[in-house]
């Protein structure tokens, strides 16, 4: 029977996911290609030895991988920068093929990447990048391949979601939740990436480069997080028969392209405000398919494992089968991809919802709509809410589509005003498209 | 450029479909495969003409394409058993690589024709099979190959969910939703394979030949329609927190298989409950990934038309690269597939819903649940609604898990009470996982 030989750099969590994912499933994977895929060696500086079950070859040296001839493909699963990025590329350069999960380099150093590998002609996989388990790059490379992807919107961070829901379900505040988390191991001690949209971030420019074919680098994602949400706008976005959500969203305008991360109004009759808890969901518009989303577990040692081992059986055919480069490793020929031109954040027009505290005094609303109305800012509905005798005043607003420049000269100017008395609460809404997505 | 030929049998709905997306798509598929993707023949007896835009050959005769010694992919989109089956085995054996959207035709003859084409070496593609332009045949292949499917749960019939969904919402009664749907164009003329479950049972053998590598049949699969679902028990279903759906359900036991289509009652918390109108849904559960659920339009001219071009270009690949056979067209060496052992519906184990109606008098309720004690069905919650006074009563009731056969011998022996006025109403649950799904 045919082999095929693999390397893993990185026995944390995600490798031993993998490790564990080959050991379970090799009679399976042999069913379903005729071949046996080994694990033959493994390095990680934080270990001695492995665990009795593994049979690997243990070094604490990435380079006794890249230097082993019988090693068809390297899996790189321990995350940041360096030595992440070097070890790929030494092993790009030793004419391996690489895998791995790192978002954060791929987005920031991604081109170079997959430059020195088209270069090398060896693949690069990179499912487990996003959306944990569910094989939602290979939807894109090859499912949705007949379309122009209009849109990407979804939810990418389990925390995030955990965290949104938990507030959203039990009225809790933002830092209690999150210290919940914690304590539970759900949250990472430093959970900045997660609850700041830039983990977020990664995998919309990973996606949105392998939707558009074009380079995006996570410079071009606009991200802001969701440390700062309040129950209260919870409770107001349910009045509207929304649901907060920290989505990645990014809409093709053909000469342009969206690409941002945000605290966002999902109505309930959209699918993404029904994702609840850890899950993932990615919700794609095609021109010729429509609307397609994927639904998952967007993280876990599992899961991860899952996608990791999917790529390395892909690469795995093309070796077998001599069709190396079969799918260009960013859905478009390297020669046909370009830089991205990003929508200019103050070119954006979606719906706006604001929470403006005002002192309760006679003629307030007039002054709040009068400063919407000279910012061609068009009112959908409004709810005031007293917080008490002598207490400011609640002014929450749902906006019709708004322009983004309009709307931050407006609450600049409303702001300003003597009678508002705390900073403007401002959340974008999810476009509704006209086929009642 | 490198150029592949394709020829298309049947210009209906579909046809037409994959014809537009060809047409439309062709620059974007230069840039994605570096190859030319041509629709250089049409066949359809229906036909004299192609509309302008068109510019395949176009014949009445489906052997004009396979006598083409230059056609690369056969696209069968007529649908039904007879032509199509003697269509493909003919390309199949002029050595053409074909592609099929008819999940009718392979769940009774796909045995046949996996076989013939394993046998001359070609590839078949039939994406658009199930669901449309979802990728989930790629997915089940593919991106979950490292995986035991462990579940398989799906909304796979756009009509009967749109029925149900208006059904729910709106309080209409079955036959009235059913006609102004077909007024409207969503059901056809003859709705029986939508509404009595056949197409979401074929959509299911398909399903489970590919995820467990066992071949399943039409025949296997046990289909129950919702033409007697009655807005009365939707109502009921709602106060247990509930939809009722029509779902493709297979549990994987190992040694053996469940396979069944029915109604059934979801608690809204899992997204099958959330699926609403015409778009389908299917659920995978895996042993490694976990949940992965797959959203969409389950049908429509462009939608399949996507599924269909992606199975095109999926084999254009491998062609071009000369990795005819990358992937079995069954996701498993076709000697190691087997005939699969379905579980016996008695020995169904789930949750189950009973509207009984009977006389108001008083000792009625314990004869009832006296007859479900002796069957060794545990009783979960009930609801008792009069229709009114010297009217019947409904009682309500939701079981435990329960063994359909018993299930069956206690509904028997209520049926046969002489205070028991109409036959019961009983509804399958689905079954909570320990994961919380």
């Amino acid at each position: 029977m045919k082999e095929i030989h693999i390397g893993l750099i990185g026995f944390g969590t995600v490798g031993q996911g993998l490790a564990k994912t080959l050991l379970n499933q090799r009679q399976r994977l042999k069913t379903r290609t005729g071949a046996d895929f080994i694990l033959s060696r493994i390095a990680d500086t934080h270990y001695d030895q492995l665990p009795e079950e593994f049979t690997a070859a243990f070094s604490k040296e990435a380079r006794d991988i890249f230097d082993d001839p019988t090693i068809d493909i390297v899996v790189e699963l321990i995350g940041g920068m360096e030595p992440a990025k070097s070890f790929l590329l030494q092993a790009i350069a030793k004419g391996k093929h690489v895998v791995t999960a790192n978002k954060a380099l791929l987005s920031v150093h991604g081109k170079e990447i997959f430059e020195a590998a088209a270069a090398a002609g060896v693949e690069v996989g990179f499912e487990a990048s996003v959306g944990g388990g569910m094989p939602v790059i290979k939807a894109l490379k090859e499912g949705l391949v007949a379309n122009e992807i209009q849109s990407i919107r979804g939810i990418m961070n389990g925390t995030a979601n955990y965290i949104l829901t938990q507030m959203t379900e039990h009225g809790y505040a933002f830092d209690e939740v999150l210290l919940d988390a914690q304590q539970q191991g759900f949250a990472e001690a430093d959970p900045t990436y997660d609850i700041e949209g830039i983990d977020t971030a990664h995998k919309l420019a990973i996606l949105m480069t392998i939707a558009y074919g074009r380079h995006v680098h996570l410079d071009d994602v606009t991200t802001e997080g969701i440390s700062k949400i309040h129950p209260i706008d919870i409770e107001f976005a349910k009045e509207f028969g929304c649901r907060i959500k920290l989505l990645a969203i990014s809409h093709n305008h053909g000469d342009h392209m969206e690409a941002r991360v945000h605290p966002t109004m999902v109505p309930n009759s959209h699918m993404l405000a029904n994702i609840n808890g850890a899950f993932n969901a990615i919700h794609f518009t095609g021109d010729t398919v429509g609307d397609v989303l994927l639904y998952g577990q967007g993280a876990g040692m599992m899961p991860t494992g899952s996608a990791v081992a999917a790529d390395v059986v892909d690469i795995g055919r093309d070796i077998l089968t001599g069709a190396v480069g079969r799918v260009p490793a960013l859905s478009h020929l390297p020669e046909t991809m370009a830089p991205a031109s990003i929508t200019p954040m103050g070119e954006l027009q979606c719906p706006y919802y604001f929470r403006i505290t005002v002192v309760d005094r006679p003629g307030v609303l007039a002054q709040i709509t009068g400063v919407f109305g000279r910012h061609n800012i068009s009112i959908k509905s409004m709810i005031q809410k007293s917080l008490g005798k002598n207490k400011p005043v609640f002014i929450v607003l749902r906006s019709h589509m708004a322009e983004e420049s309009s709307v931050q000269r407006a609450i600049a100017e409303i702001d300003a005003l003597e009678v508002c008395t705390d900073p403007t609460v401002t959340i974008r809404g999810l476009i509704e498209e006209s086929n009642g997505d």
